[in-house]
């Protein structure tokens, strides 16, 4: 991973192989961010996906193998259990151009990962919440 | 709907069951926003999306039933005849992690949405083009 | 296209069949922004995606005849060869609402295009990368 800051934002560059969610999570440690909004675009390799079934109150997990163009990384941080935590989306397109989408858990840097992360003033926590089960935002 | 402000953006959680796309309407009125930029991820039931036919000159619309992840929710908000008007698109994926994707006229938010409202300065109207027939920003 | 300056940002409005990635790339030049990020809402017509085979260390290319809702436009600009370059991912959706995605090499703008460019502090460089034979943000 490399970055730069360019005023109130980074722009980050993640390298083939990198473990995507883990590295966001590391930069944001590293920085000390504890709340921040990202964007970005790259490929990934292996991305592990979710979709959140509310009646089970879990992540159904879907494994795309290969390299996808990622169109687009959407997403948060914010402290979960007191450590940064990225909530990511992402959109994928393959070989065929079809995209696929869903919740990011994990997935392996293709080529290359260009994301700019702006931090936000505040500490926003996640809290467990009763009813679905999910950490959301405490607000 | 929850909301804390952080610096020149606001942090929003849209709540189960809210309607999307109207509850964004009243926190840009409520929040006396004209204009903006916002991005946001989550998770809805019974999208519609459109499509703008330009031959026809309107939108085929298009129910998607059941839970979805938004894994984009992109646009701007504007004056539309004096009121904030959301301009939003969505790339939603499905338990198959299929992505569907248009314009949001409406849905209901699922387990969550997280969204990041960032204000602009100036009072950005729509006005209605004759060629095409819809709003779009009078710049 | 029209532009309007609000705060550090300029809203954007490309105009029917302009050419989408060359305008943007004329924005730039024009506005001397050497680096931003922007993302933006829209349709497109005969849009070419690429998705890049890291085998062939090229993009294979696909052309999407007909109009396109652009559900999410996502990218930076940077240097590369000392002119402004826009990197631009897009999510696409067609009449019948599933998404294609990919790298967007061009596409004529529909019924219309609304970004957001927000400049980024630095002149940021893309160098040519061994390895890939991609041109990679010099962080």
């Amino acid at each position: 991973m490399r970055y730069q800051r360019a005023g109130d934002s980074y722009l980050v560059r993640f390298e083939t192989g990198e473990e995507l969610v883990g590295a966001l999570t590391a930069f944001a440690a590293d920085q000390r961010i504890d709340t921040a909004t990202f964007v970005g675009i790259g490929s990934v390799s292996d991305a592990v996906l979710g979709y959140f079934d509310r009646e089970a109150g879990d992540y159904a997990r879907h494994e795309v193998s290969g390299d996808m163009e990622i169109v687009s990384l959407t997403g948060n941080i914010t402290l979960k259990d007191g450590r940064p935590f990225p909530h990511a989306h992402v959109a994928l397109g393959g070989r065929d151009f079809r995209a696929v989408a869903g919740h990011l858990f994990e997935g392996k840097v293709a080529a290359t990962c260009e994301v700019v992360v702006r931090p936000l003033p505040g500490a926003v926590q996640r809290q467990k919440d009763a009813k679905t089960g999910l950490y959301l935002l405490d607000l």
